[in-house]
This record gives C-alpha cells, structure tokens and sequence, in this order.
C-alpha cells in the first residue's frame, strides 16, 4: 500500500514513521506547502519522496491529512475531487464542521473522519518520532457514513499505529474533546498568561516554581496556529466547558475567602477520584499495546 | 549531627533518606503521631528509631518540621518551648502565619522558616524516595530574624539535598507561591472536577483523554489534609490570585465566542513565552545538581 501524508509535522510526520517501519506501507510520500518542512522531513527520513497535491494522491491508494483544522477545511473537499478509488482520512481535532463541509460530496464513503488521542507540545517535522500514538485511543466519526471497507483499513491503520479504535457521533466526539483536550489547553495558556503577567512585577517569581507548575503549564507551549482554528471550530462546546470550569474555580474562591474548610475538603476529595480515572488509563494504554503485540506476532 | 524529623510523609520521609544517605547526619530519629505511617517509616528504613516528640527534640541537634501547616502552627511553639541548642527548621507551604506565631519566643533565632520547591501529588512513607529535592530551589525565609548560625546549617542541610537555596521575605514567599504553586494545584482540581461532572452523563468520556489531560490534572490527585490549610492560610494572595486566573480565562471564553482569532493567537503567542522560563528552569535545577556535585567531590 502507498501511502500519502499532507502536512508533514509532530502528527503527519509520526504518523508516516510508524506505518512504513512497521510494514503497513511500502512507500510514503510527503505533501506540505511549507518547503522548509519538506525538505526536513525527506532529510530525517520520514517520508521516501516529496510530491505536490495533485501527484500524491493519484499515486496513492491511502491519504492522510495532518495538517491545521483550517486548512483541512478547505484542503479535504480538493482532496476528495482529486480521488479516484483512494480512501482519505484526517487526524484533526474538531469534526463536525469538517464532516459538515463534504456532505454532499460524490466521494465521502471513501473519506473516514478520525482523530488519534496523541501529541505534544511541540511542532514540526523535528518533533515527528516513533511510538507517539503506541497504547493511545483514536476516535473514528459517523462510520455509517462511509464504506465499511474504508473504515476497517483505516482502523487497520491505527492497529498498526499500536492504537485502540472507538467508533462515535461528530457532535459526540467534538464535545467530549472540549472537556479531555481543549479545555486543558486554555487552562495551560491561562495559568501561563497569569503567572508571566506577574513576572513582571516580580522577577524571580519562575525560582519558586517547581514540578507540579510544570506539568500543569506544559500545554501552554502549544502552537497557536494548530489551537485557535480548534476553539474556532468548536466554539459552542468550548464555551460551555470553559463557563463550567470557571464556576468551579468561582466555587473554589468561595470557600476559601469564607473559610469553609469542610466545603474545601469535600471538594478535594471528589477531585481526588481522578486517581481512579489515571489509573484505568494507565491499563488501557498497556493493555492495548500488549494487544497489538499479540496481533503482530500472530501475523 | 542528630536529626530529629516530624512527620514521617513524602517529605519528611525523603529528606531524612538523603540527609543520612549523603553523610549530613550520623543519626536519624522519626516523630510521628500515626503509628502506622511511624512504624512503616522504620521499616522501609527512613528512619534509625522512633521516638515522642519530647524525646526526639531532647536528643538532636536539628530538629525538622515536615507536617500539614495546620498541625505546624500548633506544634512549632510546643517544639521551640522544648528547645535547648537546637536548630528547627520546617517545609511548609505558607510562612507569614508561622513565623507570627513565633513573634516572642525566646528561641525564635533557633528557627529557620524553609520551604523546599519540590514534591509529588503522592503522599505517605511510602512515596518518600531518593533524589526528590535534587536540583530544586529551597527558599529560606527572613533570615535576618534567625541567628547566622543555624541560617548556615539549613542551608548546608539544603546542599547536601542537592538544593539551591534563596533568601526572601516571608510576605513575599506567600504571595509568590501562590500564583506558582497554589494557582496549579487549584486549576487541577477544577479541572478533574468539571470532567468529572461530566463523566455522570457521558461514560466513556475518558477514553478520549491523552497525555496532555494526564499533566495538566495530574496535582488533582493531592490530598485535601495538605492542601485545605494551605489555602487557608495563604487565602489573601490565593483568592487575588485566582481572580487573576478566572479573568483570563473569561478574556480567553471572550475571544472565542467574538470569532476574534488574531486576539487568540496574540494570547497564545504571549502564553508561549513559557518555553523560555521552563528551559532556562531545567538549565538551573542541571547546575544545582552539578555544582551540588562538585562540593560534595572536593569535600
């Protein structure tokens, strides 16, 4: 199988490392209009050859874009005028409107909507590296909506990727993400603005900060050319979460400024179930890649 | 030196394991009113003997206070009252309180207000281990109120956790750490809770979650016997410094829902720029450690 990524960053350039090394694809050629990050991921070996739009997907028989969900809102309707028998599929964060933005489209069976539950702060073909996606979950939308045999190659794809598949609704899939990811990206950059703002007044403020500030400002690294098409896209969940998550803090100043210690504790507590939440995951991503494991050594 | 430590937890527990294993004490003994955190202390070897608090003071020279700030506004007078030559140092999280309560004490030069930057969401004998403190920033509080001497054995005691120490005001120290410390423990508990909530209605909504919604929740799992008089006693800078937070965040819901995408990308850019903070952190806690190493070879 020939594969064809579009974008060749952290997602797209992970995404062609994994699936050559581990023999789901024989070749993967590159797309991205940005040279610069071409011709460096040619150079750190994640894709076999550059081509332009047009080219890759006739040469392909799987296309995948990994690039901003702006872009991807205008590039998957030329992509899908440019196939011929090729199945397509994108990892963006967002789905309703992209989904939204083909439905009329004589070729949408051949296009499956997903979106993998992996990244990290960082950008570009550089940050692109082995094992990213390995014990992560990856969401495929509305399946119904496409061919079966496209949706099992692609969730094929993420097998090979070390990934579980979970199969849901777009409306579904963009509200949760704007619990579990969204709103932990305005938290970072939040959390980052209010500390930053104060470093202006007090210089050695960042002396004190310790682990614990680190992992909970991580995100705030993240680019902003990747996140605002996101909370764009997704406004009408983002919002709602974002007004829940202030309430809570709102409740949280509350109890302090009238020294409601039981109240505090009570709150504490109920948080601290995230232990459970961390724990489970942690299984799952085990489980799933002793999963895969399995299933490559039978094949 | 004879250490005394009170509160055989995740710090006290770590900070006697390295204090005896890097040869600044000969002797450690452990103080703790639950006996079953006590005896486990001594039987993972964190401490030599268990003793009462009378007992444990009389015997040591360096006496260390690794409690709840609740417990330590109680028990720090009891402790100077048993005082003789010794030095008392503690780990606490908020200062001005503490030293206030000590406002006439005859020993107070004997004391030596400290706060090491470091830890895990974990607690108990159990999560104390080897290096916690290394490469961290320890703050020495008001050291002009102490006698020279014992300022110099803490700090030394700091140095041979591998810690770099700074001298600040305790008014300071409070407000400081809230906005880098109490402000991240807050927006994660906040933010388990909202998830949470939702988790009611929508079962599966953790699956989606990646590694991203693991950092910025992860202090979420912290305990409420710690935290609730923390955010007590620091409650004057906490709750300013929480309103700072809800204010971006609500600048940030603003943006969002005007569609004002060069706003957002201004406010990403800006929350960027703790790329450099976190970078130029992980250069100082590599020099602590190495110049930690350096004193310990020459001497």
């Amino acid at each position: 199988m020939i594969l064809s990524v579009i974008g060749l960053g952290l997602i797209g350039g992970s995404i062609a490392l994994d699936l050559k090394k581990r023999g789901f694809v024989s070749k993967v050629i590159g797309v991205d209009n940005n040279t610069l990050n071409a011709h460096a991921a040619k150079k750190l070996g994640l894709v076999d050859e550059l081509m332009n739009l047009d080219s890759a997907v006739k040469a392909s028989d799987l296309v995948v874009l990994a690039i901003p969900v702006d872009a991807c809102l205008t590039l998957l309707p030329q992509v899908m005028d440019l196939v011929d028998q090729q199945i397509v599929t994108d990892l963006g964060s967002t789905k309703e409107q992209l989904i939204d933005s083909l439905i009329n489209h004589p070729k949408r069976k051949q296009f499956v909507p997903a979106h993998p539950m992996a990244g990290t702060e960082f950008s570009g073909p550089q940050a692109a590296h082995s094992g990213l996606f390995d014990g992560k979950c990856s969401i495929i939308c509305n399946p119904e909506d496409s061919d079966k045999k496209a949706v099992n190659i692609v969730t094929e794809m993420f097998h090979a990727l070390k990934m579980r598949c979970v199969y849901m609704d777009a409306e579904v899939h963009d509200r949760q993400t704007a619990y579990v990811s969204h709103l932990s990206h305005i938290s970072a950059f939040a959390l980052s603005l209010t500390v930053l703002h104060k470093e202006k007044k007090d210089k050695h403020i960042f002396e004190l900060a310790s682990g614990g500030f680190d992992s909970t400002v991580r995100l705030a690294k993240s680019s902003a050319e990747m996140w605002t098409p996101i909370f764009k896209q997704n406004k009408k969940h983002v919002g709602k979460v974002l007004q829940k998550y202030i309430d809570t803090l709102q409740q949280f100043k509350d109890l302090i400024e009238e020294d409601d210690l039981d109240g505090m504790n009570d709150l504490i507590y109920e948080a601290n179930d995230i232990r459970r939440v961390l724990d489970q995951k942690e299984r799952n991503e085990q489980e799933t890649i002793e999963n895969s494991d399995k299933i490559r050594n039978r094949a």
